[in-house]
C-alpha cells in the first residue's frame, strides 16, 4: 500500500478499544501498588477511557468487566459513555473471582456451580443486549493444578454444554469471542490453553463463536503472527486482546517487550483482510498497568498498536510477493524489514493534524491537567481494582 | 483396572513400533558419531528390528523411511521382514532432502517442486499396497526461516491442496497420519507447528486423516497429554511418535526425561480409550541414537513405554473418579501418584516369562552375542544414515 | 550406598524445614480462595508446622516471613515453638510490601528508599539474635518492568552495597542466603535473576554469603541439578527453597510436577556432600497452598523430599562410578534409574515405625481431627495471609 | 550522545569480525543445501570476507576455525589476508569432530582423549602466534545426554585442569574467551551452559579469562542485555558471538529476530563502557547462512549491528538518568523507544559515503559482479563446509 493517502485513510478509521480496568489499581499476587487519582465507579473508568480517545482519535470504546463494572442500569451507562464521547464495547465475563469457582467454573465437577457460572455469562447476554454490545469476551481461568486432580476429558464436555448454551441466547448481531490461556492461574492443566482449542470448540458452533487472541496467552517461542493466519483463513479470528510480556505476565503495555513481533502481526492482519472495512475483527488493549501511570499507558499503548499498523500497511505487498515468488529470502525480508525500520512518527503526527488533535497525545494529555484535576476529586472513596 | 491379570492381559497385546532409522547411524549438525555394526540395507534394519521384538515381545512392527529403505521390491521386503519375525509398519515420507526442497516441499512456492513433492506422497502410498501398511506418516519439514520469505497464508493454501490429493489417493484401510512440529529445520515458521493446525487439516478431510502426537515436536511447558485427550474425544488421534527431550531435540529415548509425563500421556491414553483393543492409535517410537548402542536404546525405550503402561492401566479408575467428583484434590493426585510410584518391574518380569521371553531384555540381548556377531558380518561397506 | 541401615540413618538424621507462610492463606493475582482453619497469629502457624513434624518426624523447624509473623517478644516466639516441639528456623526479609518499593528496595533510585529497605535487613538480624536462627533468607522482588525504566549497572552497584552492610551486621554464627529468582514480580529485568548474579555477589563477600537454589525460580529447561553440583564444588550452595511448577508459578508441592527432577536433585546433593552431617545446605519449602488444604499439603511434600532423598541414598555410587569411567551411556544410566524406580514408601514406613511415627503420615494426620479442631478455634478474627 | 559528528566518529571506527565458516556451506541436521561459489580454500574465505570488509568499511578481521581453516603456513595465511584488504582475527578451536570426543574432549572420562584435546587448544595458541591474534575462543561441545552418564561434579574438575593449561600457555597480549551454551549438541547436561559457569572457570584464572557472550546460546527469556551488563561491570565481558533465533537454533542473522532485543544489548553496551575505544570487548558474528547468500547475509548482519549500534549511541544518556533519577517509567522508557525508533539508516548511508564507501553496500555488492564470478572459478572441486 504505497499510496501514503490510502494508507492515511486506513489509519484515520482505526479502531482501538480499551479496557475499563486498565483505569483502576492492579498489581501482581505480591503487591498492588496504589495510584493516586484511579477511578471509584464504572462511570470514572470511562471518563478516563474517553480521555485516551480524546487525544488518540482511535480509542472509541470502552470495554466493561461483569461483576466490576456493575450497575443497576447499562443502558444509563451506555448513555453515559456517549455523553463523554466513546461508546461501550466489549462485555467481559468474570467467573474466576468467587469462591464457588475454587476447582472450576463452567467445569467445575458440581453441577451446580457449573449452572451459577453459566447464569453469570448469561447475564452478560442481557447486559450485552441494554448496552447494544456485540461481543461477549469469554475467559475462563478453569483448570486444574495437579495431576489427576480432575478428569481433563470430562471437563471439555463440561465445558462444550456451557458454550452451547451460551451461543444460543445470542442475538442475531451478537458474538462470543473465546479467549485460550496457557496457563494461570490454573498451573498445571488449563481447559482452553491454546487456540487449537477454542478454534475446535467454536467450529462446532458456528460463526457467532469466534477466536480471540491475547498476544501475551502463548507458549514460549510461539509464532503468534502465524495463529493469527491461520484463524484469518479460516474465517475465524474474532479480535486481539493486546498486551506484551517478556517472560509469563502479559500485562506490559502492548509493543513494549518486542516491537518487531507486533508489526510481523499487524503485517498478518492486513495481508489476510483483517483490516479492511467490513472485518469483524476487534482490536482490544488488555493489559493493566502496575507501576506506570493508567491512563498515560494506555495511550502510549494505543500508540504503540498505531505505529505497528501504519508500518504494516506501508509494506510493499507487490514487491513482498514478487520477491516471495522468485524465492529471494533476503529480498523478501528486506521488503518487511524496510517498513518496519521506516520512522512512522511523523507520518502519524501529521494524520493527527489532520484529525484536528494534538500531534503529541501524550505531550497534550500531560499539559491538559486532567490527572491532578482527578486526583484532587476522587481523593476519597474506595479506588476501583480486581478486588482479588 | 485393579484385576492383575486384566493388566497382564492389557499389557501383552501391547504393540509398540520401532524405526528402521533409528538402526542407522545419526547424530547432530555438529557431527554423526558412527557405530561399529550399523546396518547397511533395509534388510538388515529389520534384521535388527527383529531382535527388538525378539526379547521384548511387544514390538512386532517396524516403520519404513522412504528413501532411505528405498527397494526395488516392496513386496519382497515385506517377505523378508516376516520371515525375521516383525511385519512392516507405517510408512515413513521424506520431502527433506533433496536439494530441490530448500524453499519448502508441498508448501513451495515453486509449483514444479510441489509437484514432485505430491508425487514422492502418491509413491508412498504405492509402497503401503505393496507392504499391506496401513499408515502413512506425513512430516513436512516446511517453513521459512525469515519473515516476509514467504507468504503464510498461501503455504496453507498449497498444504491443503496437497494433503487433499493425497488423501484422495488413499484406500479403504490406509489412513495418513499428520505430524506437526513447533520448530526446527525451519526457523522462523513452520506450516504445520502445532496440533491445532494438522487437526484443522485433518478434519477438513474426514475420518482417514489423523493427528499423530510425537512427543518431542512441542513448545516448552506445553502439556501434551491435554492434547492426547483432546484428540482422543475429537477422534482424531492417529497414533504416536515417541522420544523425549529436555531441550528442543527430539530424539533421546523416550521416557528417559520426564517418565512422569510419559505416565501421564499413557494415562489419558487409557483414560480415553486409545489402549482398547479396537483403537486406531498406533505406538511408534521415533528417536535416534547419537550415542548410545542402537538396539539396546530401541529395547529400552520399549521397556519405558511398557512400564508407563503398566503404572497407566494400574490407576484406581474408581478411586480417581471420586475424588474428583468430591473435589479432593490431594486425595484424587495421590491416587495418580501411587500408580506411578509403583514398582511395575517386577509385574512385568513376570510378564515376559509368562510370554516365555527372558524376564531382563537387556542382559538377554547382551548375552546373544548379536552385536558382536553383525559388528563383524557389517564391517564391509557403507552403513546406513540420514544421508544429510 | 547399598546398605539398607545407612541409608536408614541418613534419612532418620533428614531436616526439612517447613515455612510459616505456607499455613496462611494466599492465591494468585486473580484470587486468594480462603481456607478454614487457617492460622491468624504466628504462634498458629507454629502449632500448624509442629503438625507437620509430629507425623513426618523430620520436620523440625519452622521459618519465619517478616512483618508476616510480626511480634513483640521473638525470644518468646522462639521459646513458644519449643514448646509446641518445634525450632523457628531461618528469618525471611520482606522488602515488596511497602508502597515505597514501587520502584525497588535496596536498588531503588532513591537513597531514603534504600535506607528503609536495608533497616529492615538489619532488624531481621536483630530478630535472627532474639531467635538463635542461623540463617537469614534474603529474596529481592527487585527489577524494573520496562526497558530504560533504570539502569542496571547502577542497580548492581546499590544491591552491592546493601548486601555488604547486611553481610557486616551478620553474627559468627549467622550467615545470609542470597535468593535469585528468573522473573516476577519485575517484569522486564531482575536485579538477582539468576545463580551466577548471587554467586558472583557472595563470592565477593565471604563464607557467610551462600547461595539459595528455590527449585522453582529458573528459565524453562535449566538443568537445576548441574547449578546444585556447581554450587557445592565451589562451596557456595547455602540451601533450598523447595517448590515445584510446571510453568512459571512456583508455588506447587515439591515434587508434583517432576519427581524425576527432583530425585536428580537430590542425587547431586548426595554426591556432592550436600547430604553430609556437618553440612550447611539448608533444606526449605518454599510454597504455599492455593487449593489444597495447607498441613496436609507441607506434609505431602514433607513426604516427597523424603522420598527422593530415599532414592538418591540408594543409587550403586560404585557402580555408577565404573559405568561412567567405561563410557557405558546405558548402563551408567540404568544404574541411576534402577535406584529412581525403586519404590521407596515400603522402607520410609518401615523406618516412620523405628521412630515411632505412623508408617502412613497423612492417614495419621487425617484420623488426628486436628483440622476439624482448629476451623472451630479459629473461625473468627482474621486469618493470616500475605496481606498482598 | 547527541551530537552527530560525535555519533559519526564511533561509528567509523567499529569493527565487526565474520567467520571464516560463514562462507562454506551448512545446514541442519536434515539438510545442507549446498551453494554455488562457496569457497573450496581458506583463502578464498578470506577473499570472501574481504568483500564484506569492502563494501561495509567495517569489518576489517575474520576469524579463522581449526582444522576447517587448516593450513601449513599460518604467517602465510595472515600475510594473504593483509593482501586482501583484511586482517585475521580470533582462532577458534574445534574439539568436537573428532570420533574420540563422543563422551567429551576436555571433560571425558578417559585422560588420553582429554590430552589429546588439550593438545588442540595449545597447538592453537600455536597458530594465534603465528597470525598475531589476541583471541583464542573455547566452545566446548562436552556434556552429557543422560542422566547418570557421567559425573558432572568430575567434569568440572577436568575442564578446570584444561582451562588451566591453556591460560598458563598464553602469551601477554593473548587471551581466551570462553563461550558457554545453553544446550546441543548434549541434550541433557552441558559442561558450560550458562555465564556463571564461563564467569567462575575465568574469574579464577585471571584477566586473560573472559567470558564471550553467543546471542543465541540463552534459555528462552533470557535477559542477554542483563548479563551484558554485569559482565561489563565486573571486567570479564571478552566479546560477543553474534547471530539470532526465534526458537533454539543460533544461525539467523543477528537482529533478524530481535532487533529490538540487540538495540537493548548494544545500549548496554555504550553504558558500560564497552564501545570505549581502549574497550577489549570483540564483536563477533557466529552464524551460518543455511538457505540464504553467504556473503550478501553476511553484509546485512554486520548492516543490522551497526544500524543498532546507531541507535544506541543516539540514547540521550542525560534524558534517561533524569528520568530514572526521577522514576518516571513512561518518560525512562520513551527515552529509549525514541533512539531505537529513529530510522538511522540515512545516518549511516551518509557515514559510508563520508567513508568512500557506497551508500548502499547490497546494492554495491549485487552489481559487482562478484558471486556470478566465483560461482564460475570455484565450480571445480570440493566447497568448504562443517565437514559433520
Amino acid at each position: 500500500m504505497s499510496d501514503i493517502s490510502a494508507v492515511k485513510d486506513a489509519l484515520r478509521r482505526q479502531h482501538i478499544e480499551t479496557p475499563s480496568w486498565a483505569y483502576g489499581n492492579s498489581g501482581t499476587r505480591f503487591k498492588v501498588f496504589a495510584q493516586p487519582g484511579v477511578p471509584r465507579t464504572p462511570q470514572e473508568k470511562i471518563d478516563d477511557a474517553a480521555q485516551v480517545h480524546r487525544y488518540t482519535g482511535v480509542a472509541p470504546t470502552v470495554a466493561l468487566h461483569i461483576p466490576w463494572d456493575r450497575v443497576d442500569d447499562y443502558g444509563a451507562l451506555a448513555e453515559y459513555a456517549r455523553a463523554a464521547g466513546v461508546r461501550v464495547g466489549a462485555i467481559n465475563s468474570n467467573v474466576f473471582q468467587d469462591d464457588d469457582y475454587k476447582l472450576g467454573s463452567v467445569t467445575n465437577p458440581d453441577p451446580a456451580v457449573r449452572k451459577k457460572a453459566l447464569n453469570h455469562l448469561l447475564e452478560c447476554v442481557d447486559i450485552m443486549d441494554a448496552t447494544g454490545s456485540r461481543d461477549l469476551k469469554l475467559w475462563f481461568s478453569d483448570g486444574i493444578n495437579y495431576p489427576g486432580q480432575d478428569d481433563i476429558h470430562a471437563r471439555q464436555d463440561r465445558l462444550a454444554e456451557a458454550l452451547s448454551a451460551v451461543y444460543e441466547r445470542l442475538g442475531d448481531d451478537q458474538r462470543f469471542l473465546l479467549e485460550y490461556k496457557f496457563f494461570e492461574p490454573a498451573f498445571y492443566a488449563t481447559d482452553v490453553p491454546d487456540w487449537g482449542t477454542a478454534y475446535a470448540h467454536c467450529l462446532r458452533l458456528g460463526p457467532k463463536a469466534q477466536v480471540v487472541v491475547d498476544t501475551g496467552h502463548h507458549a514460549p517461542g510461539t509464532n503468534i503472527e502465524f495463529i493469527v493466519a491461520f484463524l484469518l483463513r479460516e474465517g475465524k479470528l474474532g479480535g486481539f486482546d493486546f498486551n506484551s510480556r517478556f517472560y509469563a505476565d502479559d500485562d506490559l503495555m502492548v509493543g513494549a517487550a518486542d516491537p518487531f513481533q507486533l508489526f510481523r502481526i499487524m503485517h498478518e492482519v492486513v495481508r489476510g483482510g483483517g483490516y479492511d472495512e467490513q472485518t469483524g475483527v476487534a482490536f482490544m488493549l488488555d493489559q493493566c498497568h502496575n507501576i506506570e501511570p493508567k491512563i498515560q499507558g494506555q495511550i502510549r499503548s494505543v500508540m504503540n498498536v498505531q505505529e505497528a499498523t501504519a508500518k504494516a500497511l506501508l509494506v510493499d505487498a507487490d514487491a513482498l510477493r514478487a520477491a516471495q515468488r522468485d524465492g529471494d529470502v533476503l529480498a523478501a525480508n528486506a521488503v518487511l524489514m524496510d517498513a518496519y525500520n521506516t520512522d512512522v512518527r511523523p507520518l502519524l503526527a501529521e494524520l493527527r493534524e489532520e484529525m484536528g488533535l494534538d500531534p503529541d497525545p501524550i505531550a497534550a494529555y500531560l499539559r491538559s491537567g486532567y490527572l491532578e484535576k482527578v486526583i484532587e476529586e476522587r481523593k476519597d472513596g474506595t479506588a476501583a481494582g480486581w478486588g482479588a
